[in-house]
C-alpha cells in the first residue's frame, strides 16, 4: 500500500522511522497591535488564548491561540509549565508575535504575502455553514477579499485579519464539488 | 471560569455561539517546484500527501499534506470526494500552491516573510527529540537558520524549506524551561 493518497513527482514512499512522532504544531504571524488582533481572533473567530509568553529582555510577547470546543478546552492544563508543553504539542495552534511598540509606530505595517513580493498565502478555517459564518462576518464589519458567491469558486470566502493577512473560510462538505470544478 | 488561560487586553470572554465548530484547518504557502518541495516535506519531515487538486483552466495545483501517524492515516478515506471533505476538516494541514511553470522561471523566487518586508514568520513542527531530529536534518543536508544550541534559546531550532520558508523545530517538554527564560 502506498504511503500517500495521490500521485506526484518527488513523493517519498519509504518513510524514515526517525520522523515518527513529528507533528505540525503552529504557524507564526507578526502582528502590529495585540489588543486589536486578540479581539479579532477571539471575538470574531472564536479562538482561545492558551499561552502568553513575555520576553522582557528582548521586548516581545508571543500569543498562542487555539480554535477548539469546550470539551478540548476542559483538558487544557491549568499549571503553567504543563500548559506550555501542551501548547507546543497540540496541532493547529496560531502564534502571534508582538514586537513591543509596533502598535504606536506608524512605520510598522506587516506584509501579507499576497501583495508583492509573494510567498505565504493564507490561514484557513473550516466552519459548519459558510453562508451563516460570512453573513455574521459581514455584520461584524470584517473586510472581505472574496465573498462566498464572488467569482468562479462559489462557497469559498476570504477575509482579512487586522494586519491584512488573508483567512480562507471553507465548509468541508462543499469542497468536493468545488474541487471537481463544478 | 474564564474562557482563556491568560490575561491580555482585547480578549473576548463572551464567545459567540455562532463560532461553534470553527477549526483552524490549514496554512497555505506558494512553492516554486513541487518535485523539490514534496521531496522535502515527505522524505525529510515525514508528511503524507493527502489530496492533490489540479485546476487545469487556471494553471495551478494545490497539494494538501498532513503530518500524522499510521493510526490516523488508516482512517483517511479512500474515496476522493470523502477525502476532499476530510482534507478540509482535519486541523493542521499544509497547503502548497504551485503555479505551473514557476519551476522553470528564474524570475520566480518566493518571499519567506522574515527578510524585508516582514509578515509571516514560520511553520513549526514538534518532535520527540530535537537533538536527534536536528542531527538527522544535518546529515540530510538541510539548511539551518539556527541550530538547537545556537544563541540564547537552547533547545529550539529553525531550518529552511526549499523555498526558504522557516520551519521551527521544538520538543514540547523542553519548552517550559525555555519559556521561563532559563
Amino acid at each position: 500500500m502506498s504511503r500517500h493518497f495521490e500521485q506526484a513527482e518527488g513523493l517519498c514512499e519509504n518513510v524514515d522511522a526517525a520522523t515518527e512522532g513529528f507533528r505540525y504544531n503552529h504557524t507564526m504571524l507578526r502582528i502590529k497591535d495585540p489588543k486589536v488582533s486578540l479581539d479579532f481572533y477571539t471575538r470574531v473567530l472564536g479562538m482561545r488564548l492558551v499561552r502568553r509568553l513575555d520576553f522582557d529582555e528582548m521586548n516581545f510577547t508571543l500569543y498562542f491561540l487555539g480554535l477548539m470546543g469546550d470539551d478540548e478546552a476542559a483538558r487544557v492544563p491549568a499549571d503553567e509549565s504543563e500548559r506550555t508543553t501542551w501548547t507546543f504539542s497540540r496541532p493547529a495552534m496560531l502564534e502571534l508575535t508582538h514586537n513591543w511598540g509596533s502598535e504606536n509606530d506608524p512605520a510598522v505595517q506587516y506584509h501579507n504575502g499576497n501583495d508583492q513580493p509573494q510567498g505565504f498565502g493564507h490561514l484557513a478555517i473550516n466552519v459548519p455553514d459558510i453562508y451563516a459564518a460570512c453573513e455574521r462576518f459581514e455584520q461584524l464589519g470584517v473586510e472581505f477579499v472574496k465573498r462566498p458567491d464572488d467569482g468562479k469558486m462559489k462557497g469559498i470566502a476570504f477575509i482579512k485579519d487586522p494586519d491584512g493577512y488573508w483567512i480562507e473560510v471553507v465548509q468541508p462538505d462543499l469542497m468536493a464539488r468545488i474541487a471537481r470544478g463544478e
